[in-house]
């Protein structure tokens, strides 16, 4: 049976351009000789809908589509994850066919830590489903249904399905595209059954879905795989009767299988014409996984260019100081959007050094971006002066300091505002773990493309890139200079904290693990770092709750996935 | 038996503070003769935890705290609330007695709806409980378990129980006090069974517990009832005979209690020396409800002073326009900490009118505050000059508007850094929706005191306060003057909106119940100004996302409340 999965990029309340894109996929695999195509989770109304889907209005509109869709599918079956608007809310994968939609799977599994919150919305389903193609069982399962053994899946196989199918929404972090096919091969071998796993792909706020959307078969080895980050109709040809031969060879389910007996209802027999007979086998794709820093890289310009896109910008603005982290997102806005897209401005100050202004303007240059120079001096002057009875009595401080930040948060707000661009920060998660930022200063904008990437990150990223082309657009000295605010006289940053490998590692085991201080000690850091550092954490959470959104990357960013309360006396 | 309810301000993660605060009210209560001491619903920790929940140190460090507090129950029995860490983890009322935890009732009913986000944590519990005190049986429930009707309370009470506890942490919105305690007395006529209610009180994020802590006889007459908005220990004597003669009046429930039979098992049955007998009788409080407004009022003045005080600042700063919004964070901001920590600045800019100046003035001397006037016209036109090439063609626009905003946000964080204050913020829920703010200008504090009061009530709560002292400090041109932001000539509010009767009906319906534009339009609104403000609210979502928190007050706040994603193409 020739199968595709329809690895579509899926936005949120789009549900005109959702449908157009399905259809058009759906009118694709067809002419390509596909009996079953599948698109993802959701791939009607996009992922996730969040409070929409309190709307009932989104939800018949989501169920029109839908139905429209279902017009489509003549000689094709097609699996199409949508919200489902019945005596509840299910998140359902709706099989349509012969021009309806002849039956409905609701998910079992409803995730709901992390980054996801399905029990806000939706009730959970409590029915194994499997449908009939071409005389092939096909067992149905959305996302989250496999990420835990057992039912529906072990069911579905148990009742006779060769191929077990999950359509899916399922947000990157580094690694986890090889880590999530490894759980579905074993799923495949447990339950002796192909599986195809079709994924969104795209960026949604702050996550990024990567697709890598593949097909196994019942001993787990891949038959097809899509490329992530990217839209792809992955084709392959499944054999059942290579599933029917392993289960007579492998008959551990046999006890279980015969009890079950009356087994799960097969919910939909859709009986086509035949296929074609002698339709030439399709050369299935088999996409390799990308080594991790560059796969990480790729999921910051695929989340970068969706947020721009889908919000509908035509240009991006960012204050381009010379250093590492504003040469990273320099470097992907350019790959997200194109050189004609990006204007960088320069803001130096007095302790602005001459190498800083000569990097960014050589980096720009070298990447033909829009570059412009702006110096804050004449601001900073009126500041002062109008500040200079209020502050009588007071030394220069960081109060000073933040002021440069925030008049560069309003040069670039300016310009945003004039010219409808819009402004990307440049923190990176170490930075922000730790609030060594300005709120409304170099946080004013409205993506943080780095959010998530701690600052050692940072430089195999900016690596990642300059190994790319032949002669590399980035000067040497912002890779190798000493890291530096630049708001104070020969200051930098470990003036202030640990170094960054030290600083990374107890962020790692603090943020992403939630150790305690006494356990992260004993992992080997030092006492006095590991005790700053958490207390820099924990205060700077009212400043995190005021970012914009960024990128998720790491297996847990701050926002929709950490979620500390700001009045909060504990500590560690 | 005499019973406490200790109505306590817990602080989130101040473990030690919340041992001593909960310790001194069982000895208070102790010595007031009380046998049952009530504490409200994860009152060990504070509540909502949010993600201190997921660190494992801070819940066996919440045990150690429990399990000190229980060495102070000789001759008393307590129930806490606690976050309890076991296989799993649940949202727990302890049992303490004897110097022990006796036992442990896990809550059944998580919500996951609206500001709850409990199954994220919590494991549900599956066994109702009864205890016995004095002979007097007594079911537990915890918050939730009572908004829906049947188990575990139903159960309980036909197990016997005369009484049923509810340990609650009930967020407050409008009006919400008289609904919850409604509820709660339909459910003691239900069951016919005596009930009582304690609640957490205070200030958490954007949260405001409201207290109002009661008890009820099983006729549902109110027996005591403590106020709103302030911690209280609340005294009174139940009559568990009472409940009996009326069980044998109303027999509804035989049926059903026969067939429970074996019934609910009485968990602990905790007998201590019997009550002092001819112990003077208790003479309790019921304290009245609010009125509306005054109830919303209490509610921000309660939100505020904890935001502030829980978070350890001894001064706040506010721009004071003369306008009604800041004039509105300005009482409050009195009266929650006294015009000795509020400082007001007028930033005036050639657009401010005479007439706002002097009424901001007015209004700091009536009260008593810090005032200062740091006019912005120095820092505007070097702004202008810094852009002009880049704004070299084009006509000046919301851009230079912005800058002012920004210049004044400047000047509060300047303020802020220096002095260590605390900047409020004094933008509406009406503006709010609409996005007719400023990011990193009006919008830059850390709290905004008024983020979720439509401006309709903005006037009312102003009202509130006029008529509270025999002279109002209000100088009535604030009242009276048309709303304007003041960033260009003549301008005013309604230039650009509809008058904020009509829009806050629209948002009411739009924002608060979900309606979409058809659905509005049919309840009488004006097509035009519908599809206006739909348009703007869907826009400026990126704008909430970056707002600081503010004290929800309505059935649906930003933040918290209404997720919704900022990309997206849903239009209404």
């Amino acid at each position: 049976m020739r199968l595709a999965l329809a690895q579509i990029d899926a936005t949120v309340g789009d549900l005109a351009g959702n449908e157009r894109r399905i259809v058009e996929r759906l009118d694709e695999a067809r002419a390509a000789g596909a009996r079953l195509v599948l698109f993802p989770e959701c791939a009607v109304s996009g992922y996730p809908a969040e409070d929409l889907l309190l709307k009932d209005h989104f939800l018949a509109d989501c169920r029109a589509a839908l139905d429209r869709i279902a017009e489509h599918t003549d000689g094709v079956v097609a699996v199409v994850g949508f919200p489902e608007r019945a005596h509840d809310v299910f998140n359902s994968a709706a099989v349509l066919a012969d021009g309806e939609v002849r039956a409905v799977y609701r998910k079992m599994h409803l995730p709901n830590y992390g980054v996801f919150d399905e029990v806000r919305y939706f009730q959970a389903g409590n029915q194994p489903a499997v449908i009939e193609v071409d005389g092939v069982l096909v067992g149905l399962t959305v996302c989250e249904d496999v990420w835990q053994p057992g039912p529906p899946a072990s069911l579905e196989a148990l009742a006779g399905a060769q191929l077990i199918v999950n359509i899916s929404a399922s947000p990157y972090d580094r690694g986890k595209p090889a880590r999530r096919e490894q759980m579905i091969v074993q799923r495949a071998r447990d339950y002796v059954a192909a599986m195809a796993f079709c994924a969104l792909v795209g960026g949604q706020d702050e996550l990024v879905f990567d697709g890598h959307s593949f097909v196994c078969d019942h001993d787990g080895a891949i038959v097809a795989r899509a490329p992530g980050f990217a839209e792809h109709l992955l084709l392959c040809d499944v054999d059942p009767s290579a599933t029917r031969r392993g289960r007579l060879r492998d008959t551990r389910h046999r006890v279980a299988a015969r009890e079950l007996e009356a087994g799960v209802p097969t919910v939909a027999r859709l009986r086509q014409a035949p296929a074609l007979a002698g339709a030439q086998p399709v050369a299935p794709t088999v996409a390799p996984f990308l080594d991790p820093d560059a796969e990480v890289y790729a999921a910051l310009v695929t989340g970068l260019r969706d947020y721009v896109e889908k919000n509908g910008f035509d240009h991006v603005v960012l204050g381009l100081s010379g250093g590492i982290d504003s040469t990273l997102v320099t470097l992907l806005a350019v790959d997200a959007l194109g050189a004609g897209r990006v204007s960088a401005v320069s803001m130096p100050s007095r302790y602005s050094s001459e190498g800083t202004r000569s990097d960014a303007r050589a980096l720009a240059e070298n990447l033909g971006i829009d570059f412009r120079e702006l110096p804050i001096a004449a601001p900073m002057g009126v500041y002062d002066e109008v500040l200079a009875d209020a502050f009588a009595d007071r030394e220069p401080d960081i109060t000073e300091e933040n002021l440069q930040a925030r008049i560069r948060g309003n040069i670039l707000m300016a310009l945003s505002n004039k010219f409808g661009w819009l402004v990307l920060t440049t923190g990176n998660k170490s930075e922000l773990s730790v609030g060594y930022s300005t709120l409304y200063g170099d946080t004013a904008g409205g993506f943080a493309v780095i959010k998530d990437v701690p600052k050692t990150l940072v430089y195999r990223l900016v690596a990642v890139r300059a190994e790319r082309d032949p002669v590399s657009p980035i000067p040497e000295t912002i890779v190798t200079r000493a890291p530096s605010a630049e708001l104070r006289p020969d200051q930098t940053d470990q003036d202030s904290l640990p170094d960054y490998d030290t600083l990374d590692a107890i962020l790692e085991l603090y943020v992403e693990e939630d150790l305690g201080r006494e356990q992260i000690i004993a992992r080997g850091l030092p006492d006095d770092a590991v005790d700053r550092v958490i207390g820099l954490v924990d205060l700077a959470e009212y400043k995190r709750r005021q970012n914009p959104p960024g990128i998720r990357i790491t297996s847990k960013a701050f926002g929709r996935d950490r979620r500390m309360p700001i009045t909060n006396r504990y500590r560690g």
